[in-house]
């Protein structure tokens, strides 16, 4: 018998306690030998739930009971969960989880007290919830050099995005919808503004660069706030929609960069499939081509399983500490300067912009003046082709006096 | 140092010699260790390769080497592969391959081989050459049952239909330029028959399955050889496109059904991006909810390497025998018989059919009458709405005077 603890009911954690009980029959077949939730944290009483006789509010009662060998930790946040993590690896009890902040911001300690303790600590579920993405990428594409990562990887955003291209609802009332929905928190701010996209992009270019730790405080981040119904015109305009994209370049040749934005993606990609809470993440390999992977980014049922994938490997491999490269801080920077990294973009000016002006701003690095994509409004588009960095393209924008906003394209 | 042979210096196989050699930093980065490939066996010569030292004739060279620990079967068929996988594994040499023939057809065997010997066979190159679909099935999505997988699985009918779908062209001619771009073989039927699907999906099936072996010969299969210009013209006024769709169906209650065939496949359909010769995997699992697995189903380096992402793998667990469950002959039928699946379709008929004759066919089961799809055309659709076994609709068509054709819907 496999004995696992949860810490934190929640309503992943809640969910990790479904799917074990839903999926019995199934992970018992795969592990060879039965599986249960032995104990379950938390500071909230549950009179009434079927695992009513598993809470404890004694952290303890866990991490002294020898027949416990994996904890899944569904705490989220970087403080209690840190520390209850901490505990578990220091006792040798491998952890998996689903907490995104928590990786990438302590990910390198954390990793490295689970390989000193011969335990692993595993988070699938902290990116794209239910989808293998950081498995695949750590260990199907390893035959690979991976020079791209991109993907839609925050399902609040992405349904807000949605709702404002298919209603036509301006960014206020589609996050009140979502709120309504529950696909937003009631302070969505780490999700709107990006944060959660950043941690998540770190995550998965820490693993692309074999364990160098990327810090998602590094990370240059826009959120969805500022998107307007104009920009999904213009990128209706050029058959695309406006996703909010988090995406990692590994160059063969010069150095890495990562962004968390809005951006035009052409309905021709296939990450434009991902519609509503739908999260999809592109890789690039050099041996590979392009790779997508699709599927339900939140979800109580979809980010448990990925734990519960997790607590079925690290029960038949508590062993082997090699399992995800125990990740490390490198001596050098791991990202250049976002200044310096290329832009492909969409100026909106004032119909009043002279192409004089335009073209005093900057030499080259323009494409064509497109003109009459909103009927009714006084503006035109000035595609930028990608020569241009973001350092040069913020330059040239302070210079042409009828700017009125910018959008990327992927 | 890991030591490994390739059987065979075909597409693949020469592909897995250039990715072991073009990504050697980072296969070592995973290992630990570095690797090499030590002896290629192939009946023809390759004075001109860079491996050309590394070639031999003689199977006892690889097979007497205790040093060779990984051999990647590339070979193709089931004849002299099988042979040579038989003989590799009865040395304890852990067998990887691309070889969807074999292990469709003789997979319960050599796994089970392979079990006794303590080595293993891996076959994630199988199916969706090089997308990770075999170990995210087995592995990430462990925690789930699994009650459908649907894929376009073979890149050359994708890359057909797409011609068709775009250009216009007739089956035929699209099929010439397959060929000319080296997309289809000189003999292609295994291809457009179906049989290549069939032999993927049952591979899947069994997975899902828990290693209960799904013969691919007990496979209902169409190929696309009878796909019209029509059929497309049908699919696009139902904003769908065709593809030969690869489907098991493992549901909760009610019984297992598999087929090949062409069906109409929405846009808004995730799967429906793969365009060309990319593939594509649909998943659904109780707990994930659906996930699609998309990238280039074909092509030297792409399923190359997936070929060395095992490799990889059997290298670091040569003593794990349980990596794939061993597949086993089940007591009982796996699959219901195919007529007793019920379906989706779209039938064409001529203008004169009557409504009377229609409903004399059949009570029930038929959707409304849509007219005027194709302009010069002096026929009219009928919907099948899913309620009607394969056997049932089988004998309405039979009794319609004027039935012209039918395509299923997905």
């Amino acid at each position: 018998m496999i004995h696992v603890a949860i810490l934190g009911f929640g309503v992943v954690g809640s969910g990790v306690a479904e799917v074990i009980a839903m999926n019995e029959k199934q992970l018992e077949r795969h592990l060879g030998i039965p599986i249960q939730v032995k104990k379950i944290l938390d500071v909230r009483d549950f009179p009434d739930s079927p695992f009513a006789s598993l809470f404890t509010k004694d952290a303890d009662d866990i991490f002294e009971d020898s027949e416990i060998t994996v904890v899944a930790e569904t705490i989220g946040g970087a403080t209690i969960a840190y520390e209850l993590t901490k505990r578990a690896l220091s006792k040798g009890k491998s952890v998996v989880t689903s907490n995104k902040e928590l990786v990438a911001k302590h990910g390198v300690e954390l990793m490295q007290l689970a390989s000193k303790n011969h335990c692993i600590y595993l988070f699938e579920a902290s990116v794209g919830g239910g989808i293998p993405i950081i498995r695949p990428l750590h260990r199907c594409l390893a035959a690979n050099r991976i020079s791209k990562v991109a993907g839609i990887v925050n399902g609040t955003t992405n349904y807000i995005l949605t709702q404002m291209t298919e209603s036509g609802e301006d960014f206020n009332s589609a996050l009140a919808a979502a709120q309504m929905k529950g696909y937003a928190e009631k302070n969505p701010s780490a999700d709107i503004d990006g944060t959660d996209a950043r941690r998540k992009i770190s995550i998965l270019a820490s693993i692309v660069l074999n364990g160098a730790y990327v810090d998602s405080d590094l990370i240059y981040s826009e959120g969805i706030a500022q998107v307007t119904q104009q920009d999904i015109s213009y990128a209706r305009y050029m058959d695309g929609k406006i996703k909010l994209l988090a995406i990692f370049l590994h160059p063969e040749d010069g150095q890495n960069s990562a962004i968390v934005a809005p951006h035009i993606v052409s309905t021709d990609e296939p990450l434009s499939v991902a519609n509503g809470v739908f999260n999809a993440i592109s890789v690039r390999g050099n041996a590979l081509g392009d790779a997508m992977f699709y599927g339900q980014g939140a979800g109580k049922l979809a980010t448990a399983s990925a734990v519960v994938g997790d607590i079925l490997d690290a029960a038949l491999h508590k062993d082997r500490a090699a399992h995800i490269t125990t990740w490390f801080y490198a001596d050098e920077p791991v990202l250049a300067p976002h200044k310096k990294s290329k832009v492909k973009a969409l100026l909106r000016v004032s119909v009043d912009t002279k192409d004089s002006e335009i073209n005093v701003a900057v030499r080259g690095g323009f494409s064509d003046r497109i003109d009459g994509v909103v009927p009714d409004e006084a503006a035109y588009l000035i595609g930028v082709d990608g020569t241009l960095t973001e350092e040069m393209l913020d330059k040239a924008i302070r210079m042409i006096p009828g700017f009125i906003s910018r959008i990327r394209i992927y």
